[in-house]
């Protein structure tokens, strides 16, 4: 007759995502930071940045000079360039945020690494694994923080998520199934799997905090330009946990929808629902743990409360601005650093060679 | 500013269920069906043929003494019986309706039309192919009506959605996205795929008319009883047409939701949705038909209006129950006869060699 | 009506409002039941009389006799007849149930407690207060159980809410907004206060306990005949308390929202949700407790999680009919007895006269 | 706010509201303008303003110090004042925008008229008839613009539902039921009707484009504070048209749900539906024709399909200020003048006199 107590710690305890930021951070100076790119999400980078009381956007970059223009309004103080090498050569900035076309990720990170900056990079962090690899190394020879936008890993909703599963709450995870669909930004140089599946590989990464065993994908394309707009992805973690995301350019409808299906519980994450993002069902089944039970199909189904978690709303990139300068600053390593980059880019390109096998089972 | 006009006649035109009928069958005695299995489905046909004036109910037969009780109150008229040969002998049933555990549906037709009676079979068929095979010929040799219960291909929203494809209105198909989960029945002779997929492979059998080239399935199984309970299917046709299921036993959340993606407009059937259950998108990708163009990404979108025709609510098995006798009595070969149940099950012995092969593709 | 699919089972677990039979019920011969009316209503009467093994149906009454050909299928075992009179004769009919136009139930109710039968009559129980208090007054010179056919008190949800607000979960009640609008089916002898309001009535009636102190009511009527067929309704219980309901025959969308607001917490229950029917929203507004901090506005907002507790679905009807066998054999007060019928016909009465007054407020 | 993926961008189309500016709004020097009331809307006018080509925010006034800080990020070259003299002083100030407390908006914008300066007001124009018809007065002698910030009029959605009206698509209107509830923002000058009614009234006298003829209303305040906090407010336009609106600071849902029925179709605006806000019911009843043969109910209904029309995206602010910059570039009448603000305030003025007569009509 009541809901789930207040005692239940892991579930209500409130999102920490100022645990990001120490006392000691806010004492110093800003961090000095260009953005390389301003078409779609650099803006927004721009915008966070310059809220963000650890940083201070010293220069933006872009081969488009209209697209400089708009930056003003964003941010008057920073100085324009359409040359990523004045980037380089900036003695103010600390760091260097590349929200450029996935096709040119590794060199320019590479290079702003090579130059002594610190570097966040959009997801993916590079369209191959050995591109991902030669970016950790480039890190660790110049002692610089390689950090990728895996914004959704600084979302209350996947906190409270991770919380959930880390409490035990959902028992022991048995599948994740992700849609994540739309009529979509259809990319020219990566395919929507590099696009959007992204987004899914590093939560489940971070939810699960262990890598898939074998990849299988499939993916079709209908507008004739080779890369794939419709894609399905499957990846196996052994003892029956898999987790499969459905892709998609061209879906009339907008969907955002991960059920993590658990042997206590199950959980659906709706992320296009601002009131009610989880929604955590106490509903299973349950087997009688017999062989002989087993045949004669002794299994019960528990049909409970469902029970959806006040989630506080926020703008997760304002979380991962603070984070990369936090880490910055205390040469922290960042919660998705390159080699959270590297897995996601080993799926992502297992899933390429399966597509091309017809969905024959990839190994990593 | 105007809805689509009602000249558009594909679209608008009053679905037509009571084609199933001719005028000729309602001068007829009614053909006396006996339902074997009385279990889940079972009292839905006997109710459906109850009330159906092209048949009466002679016979209801099952193992359990307590189910056959409860036929009473539904046809108070029939006779009951725990024993299959009572119905194979009884000289006025002409058709049987076989509503038992999918293991015993290739013996029980198999003898009934032996027996000269006509069969309707629920869905699956039966387990394999050789056992669909060799049904289709027994009803050939014995010059009776097969058909499979393929509920879908009966229901207004299906039947609206293939005039609406057949017509052109949305253009090519591109690909068919189906989810069908739910916290289910487990069933102990089959797995979730035999269970639940024969509705979405029937359905997109029925609206392309060709069979696919390749299957392949990823499944596994939680309870331990060897029964795959969370699967995927994916289907190709060829041309970059897919067709792709989510079959699940132990979702929280129960969804009946299909997509059908075309060149020009796009389809979401959402069989839980009483009220509109069938939305069109006037929305797509348009490519610049030209291979420089493409690869400077010259895509367009539309983002039209969405139109959500009226559709009759109505039982479809009572279109099912009154296409059997229509059958029966005129010779015609059903919709969903023993040849479709054939190409489901070809499917579906084909999905489970591919998840033995991990998702490998099976070629048809 | 859809398809079921064989995986529905879980959902459809038995009604748990066993609560209304006790033991020593089961041990007797069933009540005779005549049901009177067997138009939109009554069929739902008839089978759930002939389910219930506490009544058997002997007999079906309806001026149409095109309508008892129907009840034929539902009750083999009932005799038809077009004359009330047959009802009133019948030895072995010891209750009957009237499920006729509005405007006939006084007069048939009193002739059927007159005749020595125990009498269930659809909501509401009469058109008029006079009548209502006459048929009170009919059932105790005649010792003969009145029930109304208040049938949402029988739901699970609305007895899942009682006992929340009876538990105190939700603080003090603040206000019930319902909203109750479809289209049609516009009834020609009541408006749609007369033919809506009685289920909101009935619940809030049941829920607080007590009755409303005044009435004011708006009302209008597009068909010409007229009935109003857009109205609202608003009762006052003092001490700020409020409900107020919205009825429409002229909705184009049919919505069963009633929203129960509480100084702790808050409800919202959703008929139509057969997943989530009822919501608690731990959400509210504290107001410092100090006139002077009042005028500075010392309000705080409280979003807390929300919790949809697990509602049993089964068939209010089946619940009442056995509560009305259970009075007939104990002599117990139905829950929704004449008095009940009574109250709501008071506040339908006042509303009335209010629409006359143009929303003129009506103490009762 | 949600991480936005890098596939939102189809439907972030650019606001089609140009029509508000012609050609040769382009060719001049933008309107200086000052926001005074920098609180909750206030950031939402400065950055409009900000925005616009056809203004330029010369200064920003508020009495907290501190919330003009947080201007400097928004608008850089604004001056900042805490005394409202220096605006109405500020030579390079032509307009003034008023987004103060409502208690103030009447003096505020009185001596700004009288300064020479053109005005927009946050609604309601004034807490009173008398102001209101004061300001009119003032901006008539001085010959300024008066504007009243009616947001939704400049709204994409009730753009087009004012177009599908005046094209006679529904037919006679019979009534507006709108639901416009929440959790909070409590104001402390105001009840909940002068906050949120304004935004219906100003709604329905756009798509009307008549006043009402009598007013009727409840409410109730539950915070000890004096305010109403949830209230129904109905609107008599004669010819049993009515609109009815349901405003409430106390509810645990937000619903933003307004219907218009109408005898040819009828319409539902859900504002909280970013994909389909509107969507268009060919559903009705129709009445034979003939008083007899309404007595005997000759009411058929019709259910047909159901549409809905795209609908761009944009701000409603964007078009305001613009539209606003027009009306003083071009000395046209605002869409919203000063009469428009004057006749919302006519019907809450009544609107509180009836609620203290306890519902009593009043009429206008």
């Amino acid at each position: 007759m009541s809901p789930p107590d207040s005692t239940d710690a892991a579930t209500h305890s409130p999102p920490q995502v100022d645990s990001f930021v120490t006392h000691a951070d806010r004492a110093k100076t800003p961090v000095g930071v260009a953005v390389v790119g301003c078409g779609y999400w650099g803006p927004n980078l721009l915008r966070n940045f310059q809220n963000c009381d650890q940083t201070r956007v010293v220069a933006a970059c872009d081969a488009d000079p209209g697209r400089l223009e708009r930056v003003g309004v964003l941010c008057p103080q920073a100085e324009t360039t359409t040359r990523f090498e004045d980037v380089l050569a900036g003695d103010d900035i600390q760091a260097v945020a590349i929200a450029t076309p996935v096709g040119t990720h590794a060199r320019l990170a590479r290079q702003a690494l090579e130059a002594g900056k610190h570097v966040l990079v959009e997801k993916p962090l590079a369209d191959s694994v050995a591109d991902a690899q030669d970016l950790i190394q480039a890190a660790e020879q110049h002692q610089r923080v390689l950090m990728v936008d895996h914004t959704f890993l600084f979302s209350e909703p996947v906190r409270h998520i991770k919380a959930l599963i880390d409490s035990g709450e959902l028992g022991e995870i048995y599948y994740f199934d992700s849609v994540r669909i739309n009529l979509g930004l259809i990319q020219n140089d990566v395919n929507v799997l590099w696009d959007l599946a992204p987004h899914d590989l590093s939560i489940v990464d971070y939810l699960l905090g262990r890598p898939p065993r074998s990849v299988s994908a499939i993916g079709t394309c209908h507008t004739g330009c080779g890369m794939e707009d419709v894609a399905y992805l499957n990846l196996d973690f052994g003892n029956e946990l898999i987790a499969t995301f459905h892709v998609n350019w061209l879906s009339p409808v907008k969907i955002r929808h991960m059920i993590i299906g658990g042997s206590k519980k199950s959980l659906v994450y709706n992320h296009l629902d601002p009131v009610e993002p989880i929604k955590i069902y106490d509903r299973g089944v349950s087997v009688t743990d017999s062989a002989e039970a087993r045949r004669g199909l002794l299994i019960s189904y528990r049909t409970g409360d469902v029970w959806s978690p006040h989630i506080e709303q926020g703008e997760p990139l304002a979380a991962v601005v603070r984070h990369f300068a936090h880490c910055i600053r205390t040469g922290e390593t960042p919660l998705s650093d390159g080699r959270a980059g590297l897995r996601i880019a080993q799926v992502l390109e297992a899933s390429e060679r399966s597509i091309k096998a017809q969905g024959g089972r990839i190994t990593l």
